[in-house]
């Protein structure tokens, strides 16, 4: 069966996030005074064929841990495992 | 208070992903051979000040609306308001 895995991929709170900043500072000329520490990761779907949500997880984790992530700069995690292409959190707009 | 919004940042299905593709080939070359159909988004994270989590989310959906998002080749959703640096879902790694 297919299912879609999500994976979230953030730097490292020690790590700077220039990208970021510069979204910061954008908000801030917007009017957006009430945001402040913006930092930008990555989101991941993979589609897998696998035999359970369970197994399809774990090829999500796999490939991030050998190929998506950088394990010195960033952390990941499996956010959501689902047979739907969209993530279940969350409205969309 | 401070509360940490999380925005999902997605291309819509019909737009093509150049990089999500270069993910896919490479994975493949790895033996993933049961991923395909691999799309890369963006997780931006906020720190607002707002009296409520809704507050928070309406000013992270305004945000996303006026710059983070490009309606017209993405769509967002906001996945998790949380007083936490971290998303809840999920377990790092």
């Amino acid at each position: 069966m297919s299912y879609y895995v999500y994976i979230a991929i953030e730097r490292k709170e020690a790590i700077l996030d220039p990208q970021g900043k510069a979204i910061e500072h954008a908000l801030s000329s917007l009017g957006f005074t009430s945001i402040s520490n913006t930092r930008i990761g990555k989101l991941v779907r993979l589609k897998v064929e696998a035999a359970s949500p369970d197994a399809a997880r774990h090829i999500g984790e796999e490939a991030a841990r050998k190929l998506l992530a950088n394990a010195i700069m960033e952390e990941f995690s499996v956010i959501e495992v689902t047979d739907q292409p969209h993530l279940s959190v969350g409205a969309h707009a």
